[in-house]
Parts: C-alpha cells; sequence; structure tokens
C-alpha cells in the first residue's frame, strides 16, 4: 500500500521538496536551485531526479508513493497545464504529464498560492476549515480559495488571483501587472513600504521610520511603538485589505481567512487594522468568519503539493 | 430506470413546479401560490402534495423519478438546510430533510439564485461553460457562482451574494442589507431608478424621463433614444456592475459572465455600459471572458433545481 507523498513547490530561484507520509507528517524536506536557462526546461528534470535520488536513498519502491504533488508561480488549470509562468520561463504545456513520463507516478500540479492555502487548509492556520480564503502578503499579494476543500481553479488556472483585484480609481502609479489600483500596490510588503515612503516625503513630521531603512517590516515596528505616521500607513493598508476580503467573502462565504507571507510575521496586531474595514461593509453572513494567521510558513507550498496528489487517489 | 425529474422554484408569492426528463427537456410546468402565513410552515407540504398529484396525473411511480430540487430565497448550505428565509417566514430546518420525508424520493435544495445560476448552465446562456459567473439584475441584485459545474454554496449557503459587495464609499443611503454602498444600490432595477430620479432632481435638464414613470426599463428605452440624462444613468450602471464584475473575476476566474434577471431585458445594450469598464481594471486572464445574456427568462430556477438533483446522482 501506498504510504508516502512528495510535494514540490518551484519558486524562481530554489524548488522546495518535501517527503510526506500520508497523515501529512514531514519526514524529510530539502531544496535544489531552480534553472530557469533555456525555457525552464530543466526545471521539471531536475525534481525528478531529485526525488528519484531520494527514493533510492530510502531504498521505495513506487508502489510505496502515492505519487507527486506540484505547486509553480503561474496559472495552472485543473488538468495540470501551465498558462505561462514567466518567473520560470516556462511557456503552456502538462506539468502533470512532463513529470508523469519521467517518474511513472501519479502527478498533480497547480499554482503555488492555490496550493499554498490547501497546505494551510490541511495543517496549518486553516485547519478544521473547509472553505476559506487565504492572502499571502510578500513581496506582492497572492491568493488561493479553498471550496469545501478543493483548490478554486478557475477556468485557466487563474482562480483566487486576488493580489490584482482593483481598489482605487485614483492610482497613478502601475502595479505589476500592468493595471493601476490592485490591491498588490497596497498591501504587499514592496506596497506598505511604497506607501510609508509617500507619506514621508508629503510631510515633515516625525517619525522613526525617518532613521533607517523602510520596508513592511519596520513600518509594523513602528506601529508597535505608536509612530503616528507608521498608524496611519497600517490604517491606510487595513482598509484596502479590510474592504478587499470583504468583497472576496461576500463572493465565496468562507468560514476562515488565512493571512500569510512575509507581512504577517507582524502577527495579531495586522487584524487591528484589517478586521474593522473588513466589518464594516461586509455582508452580515460573512460577519463572524475567522481570522487566523498563517502557521506553515515557507513549507505551505510543499504541504499544499502533497496533499493536492493525495486528493487525487 | 428513473427517467424523470421535478424542479422546484420557491418565490414569495408563487412556486413554480417543472416536469422534465433526465436530458432537460421541460415536459410540464405549473404554478402553486406560496402560503407565507404560519411562518411559512404549509409551502413545503403543498409543494409535496403538488407534486404527488403530478405524479398520479401521469402514472408515475416514485421509481421513475431521479428525485426534487428545490430553489428557494435564502442561504442554503451543501446539505440541504436553510439559515433564515425571511421573505417565506422560514427559520432555520432541512428542506431537504423535510421534503424527504413526505416524498419518500431523494430531495435536494440551493439558494434560488445560485440555482437559476445552475439553469442558465445547463440550458441557457450559459451553456457550454462550467465556469461562470451569473448575476441577477431584478428588483435586487442576485448571484451564483458555478465553478466546475458546481454551485459555489459557501461556509452558511451565502456564496455568491454579489449584490451586497461594497462598491461606493460615498453612499448615504441605506441598502435593503443595512449596509451602505452595497453593488444593489446601483445595478439593480431599483438602483437604476433611484440614480435617474436623482440626477433628474439635480438638474434642470431636458431629458425623455422627465415625461413619465421612470423605471430600469424607460432608462434604458431613453438610453436607446440617445437620451444624454438617461446614457449617464447608464454610465454609472455600467462602471459600478463593470468595476464590480472585474473584482468577482478576479476571485473566481470564469469563462463566461450572464446577465439576467428584469433589467437584462434590454438587451445587448448593457454590455456596451458594462464591458468597458470591466476590461478596463481586470486581471489579463479575465480579459477575454464571454459575456452572455440569461435566456431562461422565469424558468431558469426551475431547470436549475432539477439539474441540482440531477448532479446528486
Amino acid at each position: 500500500m501506498s504510504q508516502y507523498v512528495f510535494g514540490v513547490d518551484v519558486g524562481g530561484t530554489t524548488v522546495k521538496l518535501g517527503f510526506f507520509d500520508v497523515e501529512g507528517n514531514l519526514l524529510d524536506k530539502w531544496e535544489i536551485p531552480t534553472r530557469t536557462e533555456e525555457e525552464g526546461s530543466h526545471i521539471l528534470p531536475d525534481v525528478a531526479e531529485s526525488i528519484q535520488k531520494k527514493m533510492e536513498e530510502k531504498k521505495l519502491s513506487p508502489d510505496q508513493v502515492v505519487g507527486v504533488g506540484v505547486g509553480a508561480p503561474g496559472p495552472i488549470d485543473g488538468e495540470g497545464v501551465v498558462h505561462r509562468a514567466v518567473n520560470l520561463g516556462w511557456g503552456t504545456f502538462s506539468i502533470k504529464g512532463t513529470l508523469e513520463n519521467i517518474l511513472h507516478m501519479p502527478v498533480m500540479a497547480g499554482n503555488d498560492a492555490n496550493v499554498a492555502a490547501l497546505g494551510e487548509m490541511w495543517k496549518g492556520g486553516g485547519q478544521g476549515s473547509t472553505d476559506l480564503i487565504m492572502v499571502t502578503l510578500g513581496t506582492g499579494v497572492g491568493g488561493g480559495i479553498i471550496i469545501d476543500g478543493k483548490v478554486l481553479t478557475g477556468f485557466r488556472g487563474a482562480g483566487g488571483e486576488i493580489g490584482h483585484i482593483h481598489v482605487q480609481d485614483e492610482e497613478t502609479e502601475s502595479c505589476g501587472c500592468g493595471n493601476k489600483g490592485c490591491l498588490e500596490q497596497y498591501a504587499s510588503a514592496t506596497g506598505i513600504a511604497r506607501m510609508a515612503f509617500k507619506k514621508l516625503a508629503e510631510t515633515n513630521r516625525e517619525s522613526i521610520l525617518r532613521q533607517g531603512k523602510i520596508s513592511a517590516k519596520t513600518v509594523f515596528d513602528a506601529v508597535k511603538q505608536k509612530d503616528s505616521l507608521a498608524m496611519e500607513v497600517a490604517e491606510e493598508f487595513g482598509k484596502y485589505l479590510g474592504d478587499g476580503l470583504s468583497v472576496i467573502a461576500g463572493v465565496v462565504n468562507p468560514e476562515t481567512i488565512v493571512i500569510g507571507g512575509g507581512v504577517s510575521k507582524a502577527g495579531e496586531i495586522l487584524m487591528d487594522y484589517i478586521r474593522p474595514y473588513y466589518e464594516k461593509n461586509v455582508f452580515h453572513a460573512n460577519r463572524n468568519v475567522k481570522f487566523a494567521l498563517a502557521t506553515l510558513g515557507n513549507d505551505a507550498g510543499i504541504y499544499g503539493a502533497a496533499k493536492l496528489i493525495l486528493d487525487m487517489r
């Protein structure tokens, strides 16, 4: 009987790999570099080789392994086909088919943010809920929606791309996606630092933030010291994210909203800024949603990838 | 073998019933009054009696019928339990359980707007798509989200309640739900008339709309005659609905967006006002979504209810 499963999280610089039992205990994890040259054509063969080596090392036969789940940054549809992943140099092809051809084991693939949401549902901050929204506040804003225990993949794998919902008509700067006024421009680590810079430039008011490097971390550190300018930045952040989440909740009616990514390291104080705006305008049925912090950190992707293939059984 | 199915659409004043074959051909339809007195306790027994009478009339035995699907106005979860339906006088109880106890046939229930979306996917404007958003522009704004052919029900049956997503911070009037600035206040028939009244009161400009009754219908009739004031109202309608749909699409990545309800009778001209705003800010992956008008009219609910129970097989 198959007792084990591999979870793979393909990032722009490294690929994280995890070896789990079917209960979701992480037995081993390691990393390999992501070789994006030659249109990323080495990435999946490298992943396969690394898994085969690990199986030899552990003296595992293929029938002891349920399969391999893969998360990667890009739209990946319900058939495991990626539709362009610029960071990896990938065009459109079947991740599932490519890896299955090498490994001769079942493979499934999904968007990295969606897969991370699945991981947090399974073993992280969203445990116990099968309807949840996860928002990942990092360099950008990623999102994953879980409905009835399953990833909302969408028609072309772009479900849960909540970093690019439009939240501000007056924005003059462009988002990485080309639009103006995306949630990501206010709720990502980059966006928080950008708002702080702007506010510092607009006034001469004193602020701890004038003394050193400005980042989402230093902004929330300053908030904890009651720095009024930093608190105004946090308020703006809370308004855009709280309002945005209230709209997303209106669409999906979640039980839990999980906040992850680097910004979430600021901790519970985030909720003090997000929650009031969320509550203000949300449809009454979504008022007592649970807010939780992500707990798996950078491992959410490998956990979710493992769960993805387990759910295919 | 079971060859037939019943679809039931419970409204505030009448219950619509449909008798279908399993391919979805509507063989018979009729209505009974909705008796909301005594906390709506007669409604489901009336439905059961009407179905039993129809079965006698057609000389059908229970094993020829797959079951009964029911749509009703209120949040109904994935177990067929309604969580308060104010229009019907209903509290919280299992629609599925109640009807099964009387009919001894499989029953499933869902929110009426969600079920109508399923109907439009199956036999209406959304045919061929399994990932779609349906928005019903009537007295209010209802919504239904279909993911991979299934209704997005949500944690407590409030999935797809897109009429109450927050789209305007400056609104001073309250929506029926108690909040201010809900999509429904601008995109419903009532909302369109409200915006027209406001605009007429603010200026002395000439407009066809000064001559008679003001309704969503007369506003769009005036738009077709190039009445500039009516066109401004349509522009506002288009902005709120187009922007709102772009956000909802960002969450679910649909293949098709179906526009239904009384307002949709204005026809293709609606798209001229919605689509530019939709395209302006939507995430690129959602740019070539199909827009379609609903085609089933008031029958969408019975079609969708029939499909709901067919999918339980």
